[in-house]
């Protein structure tokens, strides 16, 4: 069966996306195995959470990339359910307000990081400005200065990689963790989705005509996400690369990811000093001699 | 007369603040002609900063440094009075709040970062995390991982100086350009204004005993300005170490700073296409003819 550590990509040798698979093919007989496997991560993300809050030395962002219907809202709501909330901020990257434009391109998420000590979870993210405004060519006609434009595409994306590296480092190295997920769903799954949304009346309301537009441009879009996560990926801020046609399987994954990212900070209870525990005893005797 | 500069360092050769001196020691007979230099600055900000805030492509920060009694906030008002407030975001670096703590050190800073098109101005700035906080040794009790920490104060301080040139130029990259100041104020002149302070009723406000626990810190200071500087100078962002013992010249070198950077940028008001002019005549002829 397939591992998080096959999904796991670090730098290392060249990227291709057609390296990765769309699904772990894996038997529906074990779908309540893994289901079960996913219980288990889900207590485990609960009780590091606990002591991540509690600590309060170190955040972690996961963040989650994918094409239309491939299932971000879903393993949202399947894999982060069973937080705590009040130690979670969620995000969702839309269509960027004029102000947000008229901000640098990681101003959105800067401003939108959580603390130290909780979690973060990013619906998309400024991955979006080298994946859907690079397909769209939407760089060029940004209000910025000639210096900042007047270049080729690729050395515009090129900087903007290097950029992000620079970026997701200095999180690092100011105690945060990133968990980068591409959910990486199949062209005939997509289609199948897709016509789910337009068959079932329960479902018309995630479809819009607009989301074929995108489809058209599949190719392009499969190019810059190889482009982008073969550039971005370090061993401090890895990309995980999730066959997401499988959506059981597509989310035990991700909480695999989770988990071992909560378990990478190590996070401990506060250990009182003998000062403080002598003031709680202290405490205790004031109570009980009330 | 010493001029902008002179006080300019981009990053060539090694730093010593000793090289800059704490007063142009200009003669007090050519204070009205400076002033007068000052006002024309002026008028020249407010033409520069109506095209750029029309044209909305590039931003400027402005950030004052300095220790206390050096003349920041006479500065600001002296040098920004005229400037179109709707135009102008002023953020001050007060002791950071809990939240803050809780973020990266260049959060405060991101979240307030002016839009492309404004001119935002910093009264302290995250520079304060590796002044007070390197002469304070403040770094030591924060609550952060580990591997954040266990270093060396020369390591800690290296890395900040390195994330903060990054920092800069990623902004650089996206269309901002900074004007970072130093007022450098001499030991004595800091003495004679403390005691006006103590001395003019009118001032007390601005004066608190604390402000003399900095001041015995006064050369672990110097070394951190010397330090901060000599590392997070670039031909990008330089520093402007400015004289500051006399307020006025102080005051109209900062001016010329301001000018310089604004004019770097060569805003222009947008121009209408042959379209949006057509457009343009149709109002007119609207107008016209009610």
């Amino acid at each position: 069966m397939m591992k998080l550590d096959d999904c796991r990509y670090e730098g290392q040798g060249s990227f291709k996306l057609s390296d990765y698979p769309t699904s772990a093919k894996v038997d529906k007989a074990d779908r309540s195995h893994i289901e079960e496997l996913m219980a288990n991560n889900i207590e485990r993300m609960i009780e590091l959470q606990d002591k991540l809050y509690a600590q309060g030395t170190e955040g972690v962002v996961i963040m989650i990339q994918a094409m239309d219907a491939a299932g971000k809202d879903g393993t949202i709501k399947h894999v982060m359910s069973g937080l705590n909330p009040q130690g979670v901020k969620v995000y969702s990257f839309k269509q960027p307000s004029k102000e947000e434009l008229a901000h640098d391109f990681l101003w959105r998420a800067a401003c939108h990081l959580p603390q130290r000590g909780e979690i973060g979870l990013f619906n998309r993210s400024y991955y979006e400005d080298v994946l859907i405004v690079r397909v769209r060519g939407l760089w060029r006609g940004y209000a910025m200065p000639k210096r900042c434009l007047d270049m080729s595409e690729k050395d515009f994306f090129d900087q903007r990689y290097r950029q992000i590296v620079n970026f997701e480092d200095f999180l690092y190295e100011n105690g945060y963790r990133l968990v980068k997920v591409f959910l990486n769903l199949g062209l005939d799954e997509q289609k199948k989705r897709f016509l789910a949304r337009i068959d079932e009346p329960a479902k018309n309301w995630k479809f819009s005509a607009g989301d074929l537009d995108e489809r058209d441009l599949w190719p392009q879009y499969m190019d810059a996400f190889e482009q982008a996560i073969g550039a971005t990926s370090t061993k401090r801020n890895p990309w995980y690369v999730i066959p997401a046609d499988q959506k059981f399987f597509a989310r035990y994954l991700v909480s695999e990811a989770v988990v071992a990212t909560l378990a990478a900070c190590d996070p401990a209870y506060p250990q009182l000093s003998e000062e403080d525990l002598a003031g709680l005893e202290a405490c205790r005797a004031r109570l009980a001699g009330e």
